[in-house]
């Protein structure tokens, strides 16, 4: 049996070598994900994100416990990414395996990869996408992937999952404010962690009202309000694991609520789509650079660096024939 | 006189709309960077990054202050474009516009500019090298680039910056241990805010260890070790601007050890590189989008939604002739 169907039959040592194989973009990690396409589309993605400090792990941690224990009959299989967008190695990113690992890697049933994705070819999107892709067709039936928020890697992780969970913390600060505007928008649940905290009310409240707010900005009709997701804020606090239960139940209902309307198909759409565009911005670009004359390039980086021509007016004579 | 003369000459209401313009990526914006990229060059660009809640907004403030006065002669022309990756609409960044406003506004040789990056073309990167570039022609000699931190844009402001500062609060919770390794290797200062939080003297000395094993990791020669850049630790307390005329000189430093090392020299190349390429990603995705066939673009699509295929499959079948 070989590596790609071992980690379909889940072996979870072969799971992580492919991973790796994945991560490092080798043949066999691309034969791999043409491979184990067509046997994934089972799995509910679930993107956590949130600024640094709000204790996003540790929610992971208990939440990724939480979801495996099913109401009833056998656990479910929950594998967890870890993504780190601001490492270029995986250093940090092991660390912080190791930290969960204390918590979770005794338990059968979860799986835990921490990914460092600084320079991954395609990004952040691409990566956990992939990676997401393998842990799919391996059998788990629930992914949890985590990042560290703000920019462009939420707005990657709210493309990428079925269910976006923002979690936030009191007393971050002054510019919490102005970041909430576009934050608020990709959350299907939204949760204030650190439960314990004396100003953690305070932040519940005022993130309730722009909610609210946003709510109303939609101004749908009434049939349309009826259809629509109500987005949950949940109190949470990850280190006595309290409301966590909450959490998993609110993520829950999300699932149901996008299997009742349509909302899977939706979002599945897009994330094949968004696939086929990646797949084609980086085919095109490798294409361009192998086909290059050097010559040519550095005279154009020269034309660029001197002043002499603008990027896109030296990319316009680069492309001449 | 057309718009990008006005522009050029400092006119800020020019300014103003040819930005609008190179944001929208019309003709008129394309056309003004090419124009405009002859007579740039000149600005030194400081990125500003650091996590939420860091209090970067109001430093940054403080900072344009300071360095808009020099040690002698007239005073400097400081721009500052506060980019807000998570935003796709310029809702949050017109709000952080007016609180700065009220502090700026007032003096005329600050410019102020926010921008909603999220979803742009080319994202983040783009769109700060863009303005910037516009900025730079029109004679600003300092552009501050803040942006929130965490992940890709950090590393795309780092990209583009001379002098990448990175701002870090006390208190900022667990899991900025592992972010730190990655966030360490693209500062060229390192800032402490908030110093008046008793937390803040445990942060700064926690932070210098990890410049130390930084340094040590790097196992250089005497010789090397000597041309290497120090990077500093600065602590500042934006609120009162205790610290900001320290991280002023300590940004001023730095530019001069860069004028003195070659550094710019280098740093402008890989600019312009990135710019080059950056074109060539954007201009080959476009036309290959244009060139489409929407049948056979659709019918890739749901290959690839049943699963057929990968979306690595189903794209070489859409570039067959």
């Amino acid at each position: 049996m070989d590596l790609i169907e071992k980690a379909a039959a889940g072996d979870t040592l072969a799971i992580s070598r492919l991973l790796s194989e994945v991560e490092n973009d080798s043949e066999q990690g691309k034969k791999a994900l043409d491979e184990l396409y067509a046997r994934g589309g089972q799995a509910a993605i679930i993107g956590v994100t949130g600024p640094s400090g709000s204790g996003k792990s540790t929610l992971v941690n208990r939440l990724a416990l939480a979801l495996s224990c099913p109401e009833s009959g056998a656990p479910r299989q929950v594998a967890v990414i870890a993504v780190d967008p601001s490492s270029p190695f995986s250093g940090g990113a092991l660390l912080g395996d190791r930290v969960r690992m204390r918590d979770l890697g005794v338990l059968p049933n979860i799986f835990i990869r921490s990914m460092a994705t600084r320079g991954a070819l395609g990004g952040l999107a691409c990566a956990a996408e992939s990676a997401a892709q393998v842990l799919d067709a391996a059998g788990f039936g629930l992914i949890l992937v985590e990042t560290v928020g703000a920019g462009q890697s939420e707005v990657d992780i709210a493309r990428l999952a079925h269910t976006t969970v923002v979690v936030e913390a009191p007393g971050q600060g002054d510019d919490i404010q102005a970041a909430k505007a576009g934050i608020l928008e990709i959350a299907d649940v939204l949760v204030v962690n650190k439960s314990d905290k004396p100003d953690a009310a305070a932040a519940a409240r005022t993130l309730e009202a722009m909610l609210e707010i946003g709510a109303q900005m939609v101004h749908a009709s009434q049939a349309e309000e009826n259809a629509r997701w109500q987005v949950p804020l949940v109190s949470t606090c990850a280190l006595d694991g309290s409301g966590v239960e909450d959490l998993k139940q609110a993520i829950m209902a999300h699932q149901a609520w996008l299997r009742a309307h349509g909302g899977l198909e939706e979002k599945n759409r897009a994330r094949a789509e968004d696939a086929l565009k990646l797949a084609a911005r980086e085919h095109l670009f490798k294409e361009w650079q192998r086909g290059l004359d050097p010559g040519k390039y550095r005279q154009a980086l020269e034309n660029v660096l001197a002043r002499r021509l603008s990027p896109r007016q030296a990319l316009e004579r680069l492309l001449k024939p």
